[in-house]
């Protein structure tokens, strides 16, 4: 049986993208390394970054912005670890965009941050299609979504600078071929990192952390 | 330190609406019981869609429209069986809709269908704003995805009529409170039906399959 493919056009915002250049510039000024982390919901990315906080926090001072269409769980953990923290609410929006992040901004101790993580809303659609003034964009896909996604959600794969496979932990519980992950997702962009890990056991978090070093302490240099 | 919430509003479109009702009387008019699946990407919507084929395509003719941003990998493994098939491309576009499904309806044999499986782009935001002209909505929450996802994204939850709880064969390598999850997803939605089970695995499948036969069932009687 043959398979009939409809494809359907839609139109894309640019007004967002000028916001984005002012706040990358405001974040410049202050030497914020900034850094936009998305990924599909429950792949990791609160988890993440509470252990980025963790292993960093003494040598690196943080901030955080915490995008969810809903609640204020994930800035609650945040908080409670004592670093500076903004919750947008998007109230059904699918993604965060450069006038969100602006209003964060503006609460948000930059002149005493180093590094500031965003985490955007649990989506793989549409976030890469909004800048929102960031110097790196992050991509976490877990082992049980499946080695395919990058085949489904090629654009967010495409538009990253690093991509991080999480819950390396369960691989003997899958059947999962990182292999066949890793030549897909090089193909649709060779120049992209990937680092497995698991934000449970810590395994492959050393590379990560490194990586975010580095790009700080290039931050400041400048 | 305390919590930041900024919210933004964003307006829902309602024109969709009307081609919806349009789509359910045409449906409604050949007796095809019509089901809209929802989830994250990753979370199980195709093995679902696969494994059912599997058990009753000899007792219930079944038909499939599958929803992805792009590719179309999902149609061609549903074709493999032997089940008219149509895959839509959002290109883009977060959500399937009703004209999207219009589109899909014309190009399926409807008079000898009694089952339609509607696929929808893996997404826990907006596709339940988006009524397709479907008879039952159904959502699968998967076991690694965390359980705090209805309080993350409730409004996919509180518009269901079954939420699937897959990939339990995972629970003994997870964090994974499934009473809490139960409790959080009744407290959006009493009269919701929550089945765990596991694709996989097969386990907990037998109540899914009821459940679907009954609803095709009564659909031919009425």
């Amino acid at each position: 049986m043959t398979v009939k493919v409809i494809k359907i056009g839609e139109d894309i915002l640019g007004a967002n993208e000028e916001k984005a250049r002012a706040n990358r510039k405001r974040l410049d000024t202050h030497g914020v390394l900034t850094v936009n982390i998305m990924s599909s919901p429950g792949a990791g990315k609160t988890s993440l970054i509470l252990s980025t906080i963790n292993q960093m926090k003494e040598k690196v001072k943080i901030a955080v912005i915490e995008g969810d269409v809903a609640s204020s769980v994930d800035a609650e953990k945040v908080s409670e670890m004592g670093i500076p923290v903004v919750q947008i609410n998007t109230e059904g929006g699918c993604h965060l965009d450069a006038n969100m992040v602006e209003s964060a901004l503006n609460s948000l101790p930059l002149e005493d941050t180093e590094l500031l993580l965003i985490e955007n809303v649990g989506n793989l659609i549409c976030p890469n299609e909004f800048a929102l003034g960031e110097h790196r964009r992050v991509m976490i896909s877990s082992l049980p979504e499946g080695d395919d996604k990058p085949l489904k959600y090629p654009a967010m794969f495409a538009d990253s600078d690093a991509v991080l496979l999480n819950k390396i932990d369960l691989q003997p519980y899958l059947d999962y071929d990182v292999n066949a992950f890793k030549k897909v997702v090089t193909g649709l962009n060779p120049d992209v990192i990937i680092l497995p890990v698991s934000c449970k056991t810590g395994e492959g978090m050393e590379a990560w952390f490194s990586w975010l070093e580095s790009g700080v302490k290039n931050k400041k240099e400048r």
